[in-house]
């Protein structure tokens, strides 16, 4: 069970966190970028960074996440790397959450989860297009957009996360809208969610459907984290978008587990901040977030 | 302007609808489907089969709407589909809209909209990765995640479609709860897009910032008509989904304007019914969609 699967990772490593591979081709050390002139060349490097990267820390960190945005702006070559840098981080072990914050109608969020999920049917044969072990949904539409996920998620052993309390400044602009009962739009979203999870819990007590909690919310992560027992919730937030270990310990629990936690700028230009190699800089960077997590969260899976 | 554009094709072929081209491969007649056996070759007969379309309709029809989940399911390959697609769609002088329901916080949006409205830098020389004239968001994320794509709309010419009563049976889960002022969520949304609209209003008075508001659920359009006078609607629900031309003529005004209906199945499988070649049966059903939108709506531009 894939939720599972991920907490045995976080438990062995004693770290919950999630290397966002959030890789803008201008991130790159300037010897990378060199004679690049088109999208194919950019693509190429982004991915030959992300495999150093992911050799690098493999044995540190329990997941990566890859937002697919970062690699739809390079266009067709782009979404290749963005293929290769789910396929490879696979290969080594890792737990592979696609960041993608799919949503629509019934029928094509069906597609959507085959995508990245499932497997396409092409004359009878499978394949699998973009496969991760977790994709990021938004729940805008309700039940009937997400049910198609869930649907994989039990199927095929895979996991959602929901964006529920976002990281970022306006996300109150809606989710902390009360409703009539005086229920924030936050926590409603919450409660979709654990009955969409409702069944697929593993051993832990977390189920496959997941919510995206952020860590720069403190007070209403701690909410979520009383309200939703059986969701584990991936956390973003920390370093570059302000967040620390302090603000995001209420998403643990007295185990120790709750949820993974990004960090993406924070890693992948850790090199910037210390004038070393990239990859050497993002384990050490890596390595710290790990000490400071557990420092403050303390043992996981005690 | 990118609406002002809209409309006046739509006027001019008295026409406002938008062919939905959500091309599943399993979609395609049989021959167009014999002898594949993976994903490059199912999207080349994707691309054949739409490019076909576009010849059939470009001259009836004023936009289509290009469904990405549809082509993400068959990979890196189906994503090369998709941007030829908006690409040919756009060179046969098609409005095109690229329907990929995107959202994030504000730097992963940047991103987003630089792949579809924008321009991608790559060491000082600039491409465009899926090139459209529209995209579709989803504003759960507040106005941060929203204001990225408004700047490439202003700067670019472009346009975006904000989620803000959908089609889909549960759409009202979400969108239909009452907040403690006693708006609904779908009116909220609908407050906001005309927000992020002000300053973008073309000659017809709509903006660069529409909404997406289903056919299929007339009383919510038909209060957001009167509520958002600036906001064009990309209208889906029609056919397939349930709803006909009466339930969606309250979403345009007096002078036969307001939105643009999509149509996906309804054409793209037309042949299915009639027995037809695929590209002839569409035109014919996008003829006869075109005759029954116009005796509902009226004379539009008059």
């Amino acid at each position: 069970m894939i939720t599972d699967a991920l907490i045995e990772r976080i438990v062995g490593l004693q770290n919950p966190t999630c290397v966002g591979l959030d890789t803008s081709f201008d991130y790159l050390p300037e010897k990378m970028r060199e004679g690049v002139r088109d999208f194919s060349a950019a693509a190429e490097r982004i991915f030959e960074f992300n495999k150093q990267l992911v050799d690098h820390l493999y044995d540190v960190v329990p997941s990566v996440k890859v937002q697919i945005a970062y690699y739809e702006m390079y266009g067709v070559p782009g979404l290749k790397a963005f293929e290769e840098t789910l396929r490879y981080a696979s290969e080594k072990g890792l737990i592979v959450i696609a960041d993608a914050k799919r949503n629509d109608i019934g029928s094509t969020a069906a597609c959507y989860s085959t995508a990245f999920l499932g497997e396409t049917s092409v004359e009878g044969m499978r394949f699998r297009a973009f496969p991760a072990d977790y994709v990021t949904v938004n729940g805008y539409l309700g039940t009937d957009g997400i049910q198609p996920f869930v649907k994989d998620c039990a199927e095929k052993d895979r996991g959602i996360f929901v964006l529920v309390k976002t990281s970022n400044p306006s996300s109150g602009e809606l989710q902390n809208r009360l409703f009539d009962d005086g229920t924030p739009v936050y926590e409603y979203m919450g409660a979709l969610v654990e009955k969409w999870g409702a069944g697929t819990e593993g051993r832990y007590g977390y189920s496959a459907v997941g919510a995206v909690v952020g860590a720069t919310h403190p007070e209403e992560a701690a909410r979520l984290r009383k309200l939703l027992p059986h969701t584990f919730f991936l956390i973003p937030g920390y370093g570059a978008q302000g967040a620390n270990a302090e603000m995001l310990r209420c998403c643990f629990g007295a185990d120790g587990l709750g949820g993974v936690v990004n960090n993406s700028r924070g890693i992948l230009c850790a090199y910037k901040k210390d004038g070393g190699l990239y990859y050497e800089s993002a384990r050490k960077a890596a390595i710290a977030m790990q000490e400071d997590l557990s420092r403050t969260i303390g043992k996981m899976g005690r």
